[in-house]
C-alpha cells in the first residue's frame, strides 16, 4: 500500500508564496476587484482545503461591478464593516474574513481593521466573496509589500474563495484547474480577447441570502448527484467550444454553450440527493420569457450561478429592446462603453 | 464485418401474437384502463419503432382515472370521437390512434368507429396516452376474439404507447425492460403488494398541450443531453430501492426515492441542448411549497412526469392537511377508499 502523503495546507501554499511573516510597510493597503460571471462554471472541488477545483472554468468580469477594500492594522480585534456597517463576528461574512486573514497576520495579537464596500449585493449568486477575496488579496498585497505578481495572487486569492482567482483581472478570465496537489498550477490568467460590444445584464430576482451556500451545495451535488459525473468531461467540451467563439467573435456559440453550461450545472443540483433547488417561480419565468424573446429572432442569452438571479448575455444592438423587456435589468459594458 | 439483421417492425410484433389478420367476432369491443404515474420513470428508447426502453420502470395505477374505448366496424372511414366530440382527421391523437389501428384492419377497406372517453385531461403530463392505447388493446382483444393473456396484452400495447404496456393493471406494476430484438420479454406485470393508505394528489397546473410531446423530449435528451449517460444505472438503483421500500411498506423511503428519480429524469431534460423545460413558475412554487411543508414534519413528496404538473404522494393520515394546503388537488386511492 503506497504511503498517504500528508495534506498540504493553506498555510503552506502562504508560506511558499509570501514567506516568513512580516510587519505591515504601509499605513494602509486599498484595493477594487470586479465581480466575475462563469461562462463555463466551476462546480466541485478536487481539494477542499486548498480550494481546487475538478475542472478549469472560463468568466467574464464585472467591469466597476465588485468590491473595495481598505486595509489598516488595529490594535485589540478585527475591527470588519460591509457598506458601512459594523458587523457582528457571529456573521459568515467575519468568519469566513478572519479564517483568511488568520493566514497572513505577522503576529497573533496583530489585528485588522478592514472596511469592504460592495457594489453588488452579497451572498446572492452574485460573486460577492470572488470579488471580496482578491480585493482583500491586493489589499494585503499592499500592506504588507509583497510585491507579488498576478499569479501568485490569484492562487492566494483562491485560497479565500475559488472563484477569487478570476477577479483578479478584467474582461474574460480563464482558471486553470491544474493537477499539482500544492495547487501552484491551478490559477487564473485573462484571455487576450476585447469584445467592446458584449453586454451583460443582471436580473435580481432576490437578493435575499441564499438557502444553501455553494460550497455546501458543490459538496452535496459532487457527493450525491448521480449525473455530477457526467459534468466534467462536459465541461472540456464546453470550455473549447466557449474559447472558440471569444475567438471568432461569434456570440451566438458564446451564448449557447453559456446558457448550456450554467443549465447543465443545475441539472447536477437538482438530481442532487436532496436536490439542490436554487430557482425561484420568478427564475423560471424570466427564462420563459428570455427563450421567447429568443424564437422571435433576439440573441439573447442566459446564465446562472448559484442562486435564483441570472444574468443575460447580449450584444449593445439588442440593449434598448432589452432593457424595454426587462425594465429592472441592470445592464454592464464587460469592456466599456 | 457482422451483417446487420433486418429491423423487426410492429406489423412482425403483431403477427407473432396474434397470427393472421381475421375479421372481428363482436359486434363491438370495449373497456377500460387505468392511467399510471410512474415512480421510477421510463425515459429513453432503445427501439424506436417498438417502443423498447432502456430501463425498466414501476408505476402506479390511478384506480378509476383513465380511458374507456368502445370499438366498432364502420363503413368507408375511421370515425375517432374523444369525450363525445368527433376529432378531424389532422390531430395528433386521431393520427397516432389510426397508425396503431392500421396493425389490426382485417382488410385495407375495414374501418374503425372508435369512441374514447377519458376521465383525465389528455396530453398533459398524466398519461393519458398510457390508458388510451391499454384501453384500445382490450378493447381490440374483445372485437377480434384473440382471447390473448395480459403478457401478449401489454406487448400489444407498448407498440402503441410505451407506458400503456403498465395500464393494463391496477396497483403497483414493474415494466421490464427486457433484452430481446423483438421485445417479446419488455412486458408489465403486476407487483403483489397492497397498500390501501396510500394517496396520490393529481396538483393539475396547466392542461394545455405540452410544448414538446414525451416521445421527442426522450430523443432529444438521449441524443443531446451530457448528463443522461449517467440514467440508466441510476434507474437501476431507485428501482431496487422503490421494490424494497413497497414491501416494507416504508412510505419515506418509497417517497424520498420517486421524488429523486422524477427530478433526474428532468435534470437531464434541463442539460440537453436545447434545454427541455417543462417545468411552469407554477410548478416550482408547488415543489417548494412541498419542500416546505415537508420541513414542517409532514411526509409528502411529488413526482412529476413530461409535463408541468405535479402529482404528491401521501398517506391517508395527512389527506386533510394536504387538501387544505392545495385545494385543488385531486386525490386518487390506488387501493380503494
Amino acid at each position: 500500500m503506497k504511503k498517504k502523503e500528508p495534506a498540504i495546507t493553506r498555510e503552506d501554499v502562504v508560506r511558499t508564496l509570501v514567506g516568513q511573516r512580516r510587519p505591515a510597510v504601509c499605513p494602509a493597503g486599498s484595493a477594487f476587484a470586479p465581480s466575475n460571471i462563469a461562462l463555463c462554471k466551476y462546480w466541485g472541488k478536487r481539494d477542499e482545503e486548498l480550494n481546487l477545483p475538478v475542472t478549469s472554468s472560463l468568466s467574464i468580469a464585472l467591469e466597476n461591478l465588485g468590491s473595495e477594500i481598505t486595509l489598516k492594522p488595529c490594535t485589540k480585534w478585527d475591527r470588519i464593516s460591509l457598506n458601512g456597517k459594523l458587523l457582528a463576528s457571529d456573521t459568515t461574512f467575519v468568519q469566513r474574513a478572519t479564517a483568511f486573514l488568520d493566514l497572513f497576520r505577522p503576529a497573533p495579537d496583530f489585528f485588522f481593521d478592514m472596511r469592504a464596500k460592495n457594489s453588488i449585493p452579497t451572498a446572492a449568486g452574485l460573486a460577492s466573496s470572488a470579488s471580496g477575496f482578491a480585493a482583500l488579496t491586493l489589499a494585503l498585497n499592499e500592506l504588507f509589500g509583497w510585491k507579488l505578481n498576478r499569479r501568485a495572487l490569484s492562487i492566494l486569492a483562491r485560497l479565500g474563495s475559488g472563484s477569487a482567482c478570476r477577479s483578479l483581472y478584467g474582461g474574460f478570465v480563464e482558471w486553470h484547474a491544474g493537477a499539482a496537489r500544492n495547487g501552484m498550477d491551478s490559477y487564473a490568467e485573462p484571455l487576450d480577447a476585447v469584445w467592446p460590444d458584449l453586454r451583460l445584464g443582471l436580473l435580481l430576482l432576490s437578493e435575499k441570502e441564499k438557502p444553501i451556500g455553494s460550497r455546501h451545495a458543490m459538496q452535496q451535488t459532487r457527493a450525491t448527484s448521480p449525473l455530477y459525473a457526467a459534468w466534467p468531461a462536459q465541461v472540456e467540451r464546453d470550455l473549447a467550444a466557449l474559447k472558440t467563439a471569444i475567438r471568432n467573435r461569434d456570440f451566438a456559440a458564446l451564448g449557447r454553450t453559456a446558457e448550456a453550461n450554467a443549465l447543465a450545472m443545475h441539472a447536477t443540483m437538482i438530481a442532487a440527493r436532496p436536490a439542490i433547488l436554487y430557482w425561484l417561480p420568478s427564475s423560471l419565468a424570466a427564462m420563459r420569457k428570455i427563450h421567447q424573446i429568443r424564437e422571435e429572432g433576439v440573441k439573447v442569452f442566459f446564465t446562472m450561478d448559484a442562486g435564483p438571479n441570472l444574468k443575460l448575455l447580449f450584444l449593445r444592438k439588442e440593449q434598448a429592446l432589452l432593457t424595454a423587456a426587462f425594465p429592472e435589468l441592470r445592464v454592464v459594458t464587460p469592456f466599456g462603453r
